[in-house]
């Protein structure tokens, strides 16, 4: 049994809400919609390299913005969160503060989280997006050299100015809200420093956390209660260690009282080394809440074709079955929020926001565990993409897949597909699950989330099932088969 | 400053002093060569399958053996070593205890080595290598579904009556000889469970570690000193967990006062995380000591077809010294035996046993890093080598390479060889070092070991040097370059 931590973005409300987001029924009943939900904190963040809060070290959101540009009637989606920011603080509300105390109502703790270095739509240095510090200061980015993607044009955090500012905004979230906790979000974006200077960037942004924990106490005494401080970092704890966020020092030092392992976009990673992280904060009070994103691809965008390519609730109780028998104090679900058409409707959502977490909801029914990815690896590391996957004749490719703790009477198959193959017999492929040969059983659809091309499935023999990992492998007996999917579907 | 952990494998003396090997005066040589060296600790290996001592549990190298069968005539190193344990043992000598106490003598701490799990030649189970235990129990193999290397031949430590045969071993050990510790070698071979049941593993092996403990305590009222233990497990201490090996666990359990990161045998990997390791023990007495292989290879035997494919004192010199301003304890030689003509002359060898792990030593004249890889992942974990690598034109691909503190004065290059390329030009290849462009210096010979082809300088800018790690980016400008070989030479 674990609760959610949800992260509420710093545009969805505005973006959705639009002209009724100053409304504050609106805004009360946003919140409302959680009680008596398994949200146990909500993180609602009020800021990318713009803030929704007026701001004297930052930029706010409407900051620059030509309203009358036609640029700026093309963006619809900016158009609405800059209109609907600037109603609101034209009208005075403190939109914020109303979600903390109405949050505090309903028995939901109130978070805050800042993003710690983003850069959406760095590639146009016009966007409205980008804070007057970042056009002002196109010299602080990190990999100016290379420009192949947005996280080249990061900011770097060895630059003092670089801190400075972003320490600013971090006394601004104490000054302005009175909140249980922060949450500093190193995962949107996750590169930091120049390549090669993660080593030095670690003692810096320990630095960082040092001070931010300073504040904390700090203002524990003006708010009159405990402040926790949270971080968002990469999955795997030697990934975040040699990117220089070392959470796990970060707890050690008492800097942060929660860590959330995540990924960063592509792709959710249901295999999060939870045990691990626990190991590694042993000793202290610190939390471990797993991510789980709302994007799931077997392998990275824009390579990556399925026509659905988010997580569903038998893929995301996978997950969270797993984190949470894995020794997880709670599950973060990170761009889960309300009214997204796409990945799930208004009960799709309702059941998300109530089961996930719940040992006896998430046992029943369907769970699926695809075999996924790190999209957030060291400089000078390569992708840990394993699919597609072009099998060798008569070869064992293995395969590692945590699924939990067994469930007494269910039954599990190895679902797999393969590039450009819509029938396959039982004499092509064989799989194996823990060393036990799996039996072939035909075309199996699991619904979204899926591959471009069918999927087929393999009954895993009852010897084989066991808790926590499984190794399956894959023998192809003739050459030309590309594996594109793999999960273990259990129902 | 750090002192070395020697191994003396359990074939070499008997196979190379031969005849002359029940000589005392021989004996006592061997240890006495290694007098006001720098090795502080020597670990004596009695036993693959079978043991160089009488043993009532397991089986001695001449157990089984018919000197008159024409299969052992062709066997001359086997027959070597055979005949020379058979020549000790009937002459009464008791060659450990002698080398032991030499070693007192000597100021070297007598320490033995006991192989867990080693398959040499484990494909021919006619072998006269193998113990009786060995092939009375052929189901006691962990994959023989998959039966593709000698590591799927492996036993299966799940299975109580390999525990307790090899438990039975470990007794011996203490009974026999009064050494100042014993190393438990999990890397003779690595894999120690069926695929998918490393988890389960890890238990079994927490307990066997536990009970060693107690024998190893026991030991010290009857021997009337400290008895230590150490044990080799792979490189990463994440593999190390994922493979039921947690090194960290034993030493914070207190089971362990020596952990010996190790890669398995293709190649040394100069890239150990002791950072990591030393973050995971602290708060223990535990000392850290990576291992060097003799032999060094960019991918894995046998697609590596380079001529000399062993650690020169220059790439040794060049892990060493990363291993140490790394925090590394001590560093530990493993496959470094005397007499060995191919890796290294008389003198080269004296060399080797005096001046690795000291700094003023190290820090002088050419020192070379070499990009290797990991050559033992979990089961279902693709090995992580990133050559040979095709080039994508104009994409850059990063490679991480430590190279210890940097030392004022000294010149660095990026030397990189390409499959079948003899000649390139400066507009053919860009190298960056840590985001700065580095300077296009021809060819360059680094001197044994070497890739196929010619490898090929470009000098890193003053600007990029720095301690730790050095993030190298190359680029082509061009399709079909494909990198096989990148160092760091210093010098």
């Amino acid at each position: 049994m674990a609760g959610i931590y949800l992260n509420e973005d710093n545009s969805h409300y505005f973006m959705e809400r639009a002209d009724k987001a100053s409304d504050i029924k609106e805004i009360r009943d946003f919140i409302l919609q959680y009680e008596r939900t398994n949200v146990e904190k909500m993180f609602l963040c009020a800021s990318c390299q713009k803030t929704n809060f007026p701001t004297k070290t930052g930029s706010i959101i409407f900051e620059d913005v030509d309203y009358d540009s036609p640029l700026f009637d093309r963006l619809s989606n900016f158009s609405k969160w800059s209109m609907a920011v600037g109603d609101i603080v034209a009208k005075g509300i403190d939109i914020y503060s109303i979600w903390i105390d109405t949050l505090r109502e309903t028995g939901i703790s109130p978070w805050m989280s800042m993003r710690m270095n983003d850069v959406h739509n760095a590639d146009d240095i016009n966007s409205l997006i980008h804070s007057a510090f970042y056009k002002n200061n196109l010299d602080y980015r990190r990999a100016m050299y290379r420009d192949e993607k947005w996280e080249d044009r990061q900011l770097d955090y060895m630059i003092k100015e670089v801190r400075d500012y972003h320490f600013g905004l971090v006394l601004e979230y104490f000054e302005k809200y009175d909140f249980d906790g922060l949450e500093l979000d190193w995962m949107r974006f996750g590169n930091h420093f120049k390549a090669g200077y993660e080593d030095e960037g670690r003692a810096v942004l320990d630095d960082f956390m040092r001070r931010t924990k300073e504040t904390a106490l700090k203002y524990e005494k003006i708010r009159g209660h405990r402040i926790e401080l949270a971080a968002r970092v990469p999955v795997k704890p030697e990934s975040a260690f040699d990117m220089g966020m070392d959470g796990a020092g970060w707890a050690r030092a008492g800097y942060v009282d929660h860590l959330i392992p995540s990924p960063f976009w592509h792709t959710s990673q249901a295999d999060i080394p939870v045990e691990r992280w626990k190991q590694l904060v042993y000793g202290t009070s610190c939390r471990i809440a797993p991510c789980i994103e709302i994007c799931l691809r077997q392998y990275a965008f824009p390579g990556c074709k399925n026509e659905f390519q988010y997580n569903s609730i038998e893929t995301i109780k996978g997950a969270a079955k797993s984190f949470v028998d894995r020794g997880a104090d709670a599950v973060y679900l990170f761009n889960y929020m309300d009214r997204q058409s796409a990945p799930y409707d208004e009960a799709g959502y309702r059941e998300i926001i109530t089961s996930v977490g719940k040992n006896e909801l998430m046992n029943k029914g369907i769970r699926r565990h695809v075999l996924t990815f790190n999209d957030r690896q060291p400089e000078g590391m390569p992708s840990d993409e394993r699919l597609p996957c072009m099998l060798k004749k008569k070869k064992f490719e293995g395969f590692r897949i945590h699924t939990g703790t067994a469930v007494a009477g269910e039954a599990r198959f190895a679902l797999l597909s393969f590039k450009g193959r819509e029938d396959i017999s039982s004499t092509d492929i064989e799989v194996y699950a823990n060393g036990r040969k799996c039996v072939f059983d035909g075309k199996k659809d699991p619904g979204h989330p899926r591959p471009v091309n069918t999927t087929f499935a393999w009954r895993m023999p009852a010897e084989s099932v066991k808790d926590g990992y499984q190794v399956l492998e894959v023998v192809a007996c003739d050459e030309g088969f590309v594996l594109d999917w793999l999960e273990i579907f259990i129902g």
